[in-house]
């Protein structure tokens, strides 16, 4: 294997991973593949260092690598012990964020990847919509075109709308980082506000995309994406130019 | 604040963040401020009981969890304790790779997202691209037709030509993005093999891009960028069927 400069698929070279880090991996195999259901208990300590031969300073950090990565939660007192959970994909904005602030990312660094990143999106959903995600897509622009002004609507309908698209393009990826970044840089989150107006605007965008979506057209589904959000890129750096050069900062 | 659907937000909502993540978070911030640097010690426990008024499981439990952050090594024995240090890029791809193993993503989803990715990469290079940038990218094309058919050296050229652009395209996200699914779906760290005349081709490819570049050209550099991708997704799909339906598998 040649060296690369790719620090992100470097083992952790500083030591060789840890009898406890293979452990972790060796536990957690069931809990991935489904045959341990949320909720189920994991052996205890003290049956783990019979079946694996492992000591129990590392039967307790394998348990609590796993209990970091969202797999298990660790229940003490009697009746407590190992209990399987589906991890939280808020982990995942919690890792990003953390690389992200270390490599001094800003606000507007992370529109711009969704600027990148939602034109392909809306690209494949074209490509691959259902008739019943369309119908879903037009129930979101209907609810926001009904409640004119009202911040609460207009946030979960224009979060809704996005997600909808993500999970029409059938690209597990894109979808993750998409959801991702909206997670860690949410301008509403933070105090953008829309009036009735813009609200009205953004509907309108919205359902040209959906037009396109409906006649399968990826260049024009990408096009109207693409200008949603220089739109909407173009009202941020207007209205909150402090906002865009704010460093991403480690979130939990 | 209306409730959305995006689960990458939300709060860990099982419990309330104990105070151990944010007492690591207090702990953090001098670190990811820079004002402490890697290799420097943080305070001993007895001394951050005392500062913070915590109890010893809670200072515990946030070293901990700055551990598995990778912000420090707890060095044991005498002298030892909380070291500071750079966190490898690496944990991000296994926090990543955990989520795709959950959602059920496969190598096939990855190079998708590259696929959509690059281009859009190749595209902001182009309006962003330095001379210097533009030298590195010619000697690595050099190197490349240098040693024909050497395995090794293509590797490492072709890792160095891709991260090189992602560094032009001045997009920390996107370049965080790329290299992270670089790392979980190697191609060639599973077997992926190219004859020293697919070598050729992909140097050939390379060289369209780079004229692209040099021409600042963003329109031409994201279809070469497409067309080189597009490229080899069709040699792997032909040569490496079974590859592709592969699931992503948590790395560590």
């Amino acid at each position: 294997m040649a060296e690369t400069a790719n620090e992100y698929a470097e083992p952790k070279s500083w030591r060789a991973p840890k009898s406890s880090q293979r452990l972790a991996h060796v536990l957690a195999q069931p809990i991935l593949s489904g045959e341990v259901a949320p909720g189920e208990r994991l052996p205890n300590e003290q049956e783990m260092m019979a079946r694996y031969g492992a000591g129990r300073p590392t039967v307790r950090e394998a348990l609590r690598l796993l209990e970091t990565r969202g797999l298990i939660v660790l229940k003490t007192g009697p009746g407590g012990g190992p209990i399987v959970r589906r991890p939280p994909k808020a982990s995942l904005s919690e890792a990003l964020s953390l690389v992200l602030q270390i490599e001094g990312a800003s606000f507007r660094d992370v529109t711009d990847a969704r600027t990148a990143l939602e034109p392909m999106i809306a690209r494949r959903a074209a490509e691959r919509v259902s008739d019943r995600q369309l119908d879903e897509l037009d129930a979101s622009i209907a609810a926001l075109r009904a409640n004119p002004g009202d911040h609460e609507v207009f946030v979960a309908q224009n979060q809704r709308f996005h997600t909808l698209i993500a999970e029409a393009a059938q690209s597990v990826v894109l979808d993750v980082f998409v959801n991702t970044l909206h997670a860690i840089a949410d301008g509403v989150r933070v105090g953008v506000q829309y009036s009735a107006r813009k609200q009205a605007a953004i509907a309108d965008a919205h359902e040209a995309i959906v037009d396109a979506l409906r006649a399968r057209d990826p260049d024009r589904a990408e096009a109207a994406m693409r200008e949603h959000l220089a739109e909407a890129e173009r009202y941020w750096r207007h209205r909150y130019p402090e906002l865009m050069s704010r460093p991403v900062q480690w979130t939990y």
